[in-house]
């Protein structure tokens, strides 16, 4: 695609037909300005099939924002909607409706609210709540989506990973495998959720971040093609970066070649005053290999020389290879600990199309729309109760304990005060008669978690660096139990929602049935 | 990310950080206009746990075209990375290599061959051939990878959707779940692969395609939040679009509600002398349902309504459909083929996301370099031998059988001429003594299936256009053996190497293990 079209394919038209012709469709009925209230969430963690998530990192939403400054029907893409015909050939679109996305397709009059980046969410709270105009609120409808959705993904995949990690240093290299450009997006969300670097060089310079790498089986290869050694290839780099000499031993043979060859270029930088920083292994029994080669340098006098690893790893895959290294490394003398300490890891394919999960089901309901000044609640029914909506103009709260940990996010009607009650009670989603009851002295606090971050078309505060928003992170996973952090089976956090929308849902199934049945 | 943005993260430093300080090192070495050969290949067909394919649909290969012609270093790219720093504060690019990538950073000096677009590709064959100088050549590998590997697993992926459908409509609607910007790229793989349409507006009109869609459940809950019902929804749609009338029937009940509604909007409309398209279903049983609403369809006057399925739909969901409706519709005193036939289908995140398998593993190996005029292999070694490359400077030819069918993939060297030979020796890649041979007679075509087509900085013919894609794919197809169409453990098409690349092959495996041992 060239870049010519990108305004046609990743601005306002960035979109699914249906939206536009509902677009139009209120505005012939007059409805098209009619306040309505939109909430996006998602309905289960990801499970990735042998392990599962028991939070999700939320991600993207600054991506949105931007695009939304930007996004807005002009001459080009209104060309485009003219010339679209039905069947019959007659125009879907009609003058009186181009005109008025020419005048009102933009989000200016758009209120969202949100769940900052880098925060822990839950199934069935509002990550994003979108206010406004029904036609321009319908048309954001599939860019929020498609934003939000995969960044939450792939953060949420990155934040699993650095907990396999710990500290150690954690780089994203999938733009390889990634789906196409969305490997950018990706790339930026496994920063928020975890990842220190990146391979990607142009999005790490957008994000003002250095981006990070090796060198790759076709420098050696290119060597033993011109009739040199891998020896002298390692040579020539560690000549070029000698401040950064970071060698792939595995292109002939790890611990007959690579190894051996890196020792000798090691020594001959420490001659020259320079300090190597390490190999790198990207096949065999990376578990086995590190002990071996963790041993070699060791021997060679270079223990403090980093093993990056990479190849198909995840977050459980690096977590069974310090298993492997905590049986295995005192067999030969080796001190495990230190081994995996010194561990670096580069994950490409599994983090950045979240293997296993390849999407999040974020969705985007109408739940309410104003008559009259005032919001009425609107529902969206299904033959599973568990599969309706949370109706009504609404909020979140999280629900801080007497230690200070989450013990729930409690959803309810935006006028609400929970934090007045002498006694909180959380009600199961959609079982009646399933609640917990918290009084006030084991609360240490209620935080309102969506806050408004867009309105008269501009951002309400600047937007959050990537430190923020890592910051956020860590806070948030620092305060939640660890069993919701287990990597399977994970303890399941609890979603409550409050009396009164409870309520308010309840009577909505009610009327709906009585109505169907009569 | 702001579009200003789109020429840092989109163009030329849409790569792996390596890939640049690599070229760095041939540079300084005098290498980076060594002619090198890059093969790109794929090892495995999709798995998709469940399920597996037997071939993959080749795509991405223009859209690679298009960015290689405009994506190049610039002032704009060349000052980021003359800031970039090492650990110690040195510039990591030198100002001679960045004057150097000023004048020669592009890809005019390069030459791809290529199998094209929509045909149908086996692993370890190569579909992409870079010849070049090595420093670009080098330079191209992440996003030659980015794209073609993600447009051919989504092609793949439509291709068995396709095939499950036979020829009913089949529209790609996964924007909101797909990876980020990614879902463009995947939405045009899709077409490529099988999809009649897609409901993303932006990359349809850039494809010259009309977008597809039908209404959502917001729509039916804004008319039922405004005190209004489903059935005055359904009538304002009828009344704005009467020659494209499509209606969401599950916002409330399908059966109870909205079939009846729909039946009651449909009859206005057949009297006012349109022909209503259809309805349909996004949740639920849905080949209970199918037969359930063709029913009432018939019986109302419409059985030649469409009824359009959604709701995690993938190409062994829509087979069991099918397979359902085989086995209940004469429970109902309906036929099966009927209800079958009308059925069409909307499919999103598990075709835009390739459900189950959420990455192709194509690689990029270098395999042979110039010296003097003459092209030496170069080879990567393994542990284990299923996993070392086909060496050497070469291409790849498509054998078909006397009844037209294609019999095997044959990869040889470039300047070997199979057509000229008696018969032809296939041999298994890897294992030396397992070979198939067959006689002239039984040969009805010998194909060489890569092509030049791009050289001199431009492409070498015009793009294809879409319906050219896909008649490649038709073809290729109707080509093949049935059993490698199977959904499930499908028939294993035959890859094999000519005489001399395996010799080429095996003699530098053995001297390489020699020098090992030495």
């Amino acid at each position: 695609m060239k870049q010519d079209l990108n305004n046609l394919t990743q601005g306002i038209l960035f979109t699914d037909m249906y939206q536009l012709t509902m677009a139009q469709l209120y505005f012939k009925a007059g409805l098209h300005e009619q306040r309505a209230h939109f909430d996006h969430f998602f309905r289960h963690y990801p499970d990735y099939g042998s392990h599962q998530a028991g939070y999700c990192i939320s991600a993207g939403l600054e991506w949105l924002l931007d695009w939304m400054e930007e996004a807005h029907f002009d001459d080009e893409t209104l060309h485009y909607l003219a010339q679209e015909k039905d069947p019959k050939g007659n125009k879907v679109f009609q003058d009186d409706f181009l005109d008025y996305l020419r005048r009102e397709g933009n989000f200016k009059k758009i209120t969202v609210k949100a769940v900052a980046e880098g925060r822990v969410v839950h199934p069935q709270v509002p990550l994003t709540m979108v206010e406004g105009p029904l036609a321009m609120a319908q048309i954001l409808e599939t860019p929020l989506l498609n934003i939000i959705n995969f960044q939450t993904l792939i953060a949420t995949k990155s934040s699993r990973i650095r907990h396999s990690c710990g500290s150690r240093l954690l780089m994203e290299f999938g733009l390889r495998r990634a789906h196409g450009m969305g490997g950018n997006q990706g790339a930026r969300a496994a920063l928020i959720g975890g990842c220190d670097y990146t391979s990607n060089v142009g999005l790490s310079y957008a994000l003002g971040l250095p981006p990070k790498g090796t060198h790759s089986h076709a420098m050696v290869q290119t060597w033993m093609a011109m009739g040199k050694t891998e020896l002298e290839a390692f040579q020539a780099y560690a000549e070029l970066y000698p401040d950064n000499c970071l060698l792939l031993v595995d292109t002939i043979d790890s611990l007959n070649s690579g190894v051996p060859n890196a020792i000798k270029v090691f020594k001959d930088l420490q001659a020259k005053g320079y300090r190597p920083i390490g190999v790198r292994i990207d096949s065999g029994d990376l578990a086995y290999l590190s002990v071996q080669v963790a041993k070699m340098l060791d021997e060679a006098g270079f223990p403090n020389t980093c093993i990056v690893l990479s190849n198909d790893l995840d977050e459980i895959t690096i977590a069974q290879i310090d298993e492997q290294i905590r049986d295995e490394a005192t067999r030969f003398n080796m001190d495990p600990e230190k081994i995996i300490k010194r561990l670096t890891y580069g994950v490409g394919t599994r983090l950045i199309t979240s293997d296993g999960q390849s999407a999040l089901g974020g969705v985007y309901k109408l739940v309410a729309l104003e008559r009259d000044g005032k919001w009425v609640p609107a529902m969206k029914f299904s033959n599973s109760i568990s599969k309706m909506i949370n109706p009504a103009h609404k909020t979140a709260w999280r629900i801080y304990d007497e230690r200070g940990l989450a013990t729930a996010d409690l959803i309810g009607l935006a006028d609400e005060h929970p934090e007045e009650n002498e006694e909180l009670v959380l009600h199961h989603p959609i079982e009646k008669d399933v609640y917990r009851v918290l009084p006030k002295a084991k609360i240490s606090r209620i935080e309102n978690i969506l806050e408004t971050v867009w309105q008269d078309g501009r951002r309400t505060r600047p937007a959050p660096s990537l430190e923020e928003m890592r910051a956020n992170r860590q806070r948030d996973l620092a305060s939640l139990d660890p069993g919701v952090l287990r990597m399977r089976n994970p303890h399941i956090y609890h979603v409550s929602l409050t009396d009164k929308l409870l309520k308010t849902k309840l009577d909505l199934i009610d009327k709906f049935r009585k109505g169907l049945n009569s």
